[in-house]
């Protein structure tokens, strides 16, 4: 059977990219490993659409979220967070283990963190000192309008911060133009690479406020120890190497396609499988969806755990279930990274397939000719 | 050319492993996952020599060295540091950053931090919650003798905590039988893969103290989290699968040559590297040399950057340079992991003939052959 992955990181790795990792490996301090630092930098610079450096952390994405949050936020100080979901909640967890004074601004799991909320937070708590957001909620697949937030967050003296994890390079995300002074991403999702890297960027202002705070208590994720190595093209720590030359390898497709096809690309086979999905019978769940994966609610009378099992079993095709409460209760099929129209189809195929196996009301290939239809208006 | 990687880190990684790493990427999450977690966690702890719970963090060996030091000792407590160069000082860097209260018995480099000077340590600081070595200190090439210091602080109710990232799976290193009560080690050392992985394992003696500690300010180094989801063959953060995976094939290699005979053989590689280059009438940097790597001074005349430079670019050999004020004069052939004899005779070969080339009186042949004798008599 064909596997395919459609959970929201991993996520597939091209066959390029994956044939880099089984290359010997070389020594992290060469010459050309700093040349492939410095193509690796500039390529994320470019997807980021920044011209701040990007510290290269070799840790999961929360590994980049707690050196964000531990550097830019001293103990005791405030800082307000949008909650939106479970990732939302992490910065929430990090915040706590840290000591720092937090000020949550959250909605129900589905729903959307809006500009005007956070307005008003920031009006009530103008000793706030660093703004935390998501862009794509992927434990509901929401997206926050990160660009009116920006615009509001940088009226004042906070730093802004998004987990952009599951988000960067998979939809709109312009770092400075949209005033997202330290933007978090990982390797595994949208940067078609297996996990293993978190990526940082930090901006003037984020530096200015960084640098003022007392030492802060960390170690591998402070910060500052990273950006003296980046001028340098090197990193503090041994990273993990074959990673970053791997990174390069994928980051070339960026370049290639251009960014702006690339969110255009993930817009369309978003549109596509919600509109697949709607013309099931199915409901979405987020208020405000994202483009990196569609998050469909089980309806009433389904076993939806029991669909998963079988779309992997049957068809090969892994989509993801809901987190914690949500187990069962969702489907988040993910299409970002190195995925076109077609894997959606395959997803909506396959979803489509074990509904009516199960019994399901759905008009056998509603959803493939809905999501083309879709495809097509763009 | 055909490169020869003899950095201390990364090591070569087996042909097998690196088609591991090419192959699709699966989910973290999935039943095949928690198989591969169980294999490797059995896989680790039969190369540590031990039945505590080891910790697979995705980071550099760095984070594996804050996580032992930020959950056991907390901020204000006091720590006994063996410090024998640089990777010792690295545990001193560390407990500045948490704010901990550090005895430290020093050597200078090159020499050796012997049980008799801990032993003075702890009678005069009984109150140190715990004690901090390296097993091997490959910025000077020194073995300690940690059998002897985990017998001494087991009779204390201080905890055993070593640098194992490049010993372990080197050189014996027993961890239930030494009392180590935590062990830290790196994938891209013996451990034959790329870095991005460090592994660490805690006692129940260790555990006692870490979950008596207030909440330590750490998350994603926060080694209770692994603990709950070890028992799940689990992570508590997106783990670099990939690596995980390809580690499970490195390990079967550990398992089918037997803990022991690796142990003998590098044994035998340093034994045959320490002889061959004694031959050539070269001096040997280190007290008490470590199996994992040589650790050879640049003669006096000898321009050691140029040496390693030459049997880089003209033989393809790369061992490492000394680090910070030991640039140039030292010289470090690392032979641990994939290695074998044969590598080790190709490392001194390359040396030889750019000695010769330089003019440096050495007689043709004399390196290899007393390494080939000293491998002989085992």
């Amino acid at each position: 059977m064909k596997p395919r992955l459609m959970t929201p990181g991993p996520t597939p790795v091209p066959e390029d990219t994956l044939l880099e990792l089984a290359k010997p490996v070389g020594y992290h301090r060469s010459s050309e490993a700093k040349q492939i630092f410095a193509e690796v930098q500039e390529g994320l610079q470019y997807v980021f659409q920044t011209k701040n450096p990007i510290a290269i952390l070799t840790s999961s994405g929360t590994g980049g979220m707690e050196a964000a949050m531990a550097n830019v936020v001293a103990p005791g100080e405030k800082a307000i967070l949008c909650i939106a979901g479970r990732w939302g909640e992490r910065w929430k967890n990090i915040g706590k283990a840290f000591g720092i004074e937090t000020v949550i601004v959250g909605v129900p799991y589905g729903k959307v963190v809006t500009p005007e909320m956070l307005d008003k937070a920031l009006k009530e708590h103008p000793d706030a000192v660093a703004v935390f957001a998501t862009l794509s909620e992927t434990s509901t697949g929401v997206g926050h309008d990160i660009e009116a937030m920006g615009a509001l967050v940088a009226k004042t003296r906070a730093v802004f911060i998004i987990d952009g994890i599951s988000g960067v390079g998979a939809m709109e995300c312009r770092v400075d133009d949209w005033h997202v002074d330290v933007c978090v991403a990982g390797s595994q999702k949208a940067f078609m690479l297996p996990p293993g890297l978190a990526y940082v960027s930090v901006s003037a202002k984020a530096w200015t406020k960084i640098e003022s705070n007392p030492p802060s208590r960390t170690f591998y994720f402070d910060l500052k120890k990273y950006k003296s190595k980046i001028a340098e093209n090197d990193t503090p720590f041994t990273p993990a190497n074959t990673l970053i030359k791997a990174q390069a390898v994928s980051l070339r497709r960026f370049r290639s396609e251009g960014i702006e096809n690339v969110w255009k690309r993930h817009d369309r086979m978003a549109k596509a499988c919600r509109a697949g999905a709607l013309a099931m019978g199915l409901e979405l769940y987020p208020e405000r969806p994202n483009n990196g994966l569609t998050v469909i609610k089980v309806p009433a009378g389904v076993d939806g755990n029991a669909v998963l099992s079988k779309m992997e079993k049957q068809y090969g095709v892994k989509p993801a279930n809901g987190q914690d409460d949500l187990k069962g209760k969702i489907w988040r099929l993910s299409h970002m990274g190195y995925h076109d129209f077609f894997d959606v189809l395959a997803g909506l195929s396959a979803l489509e397939l074990v509904l009516v196996e199960m019994g399901f009301a759905v008009e056998p290939g509603s959803g493939l000719a809905a999501a083309q239809r879709a495809f097509i208006q763009g």
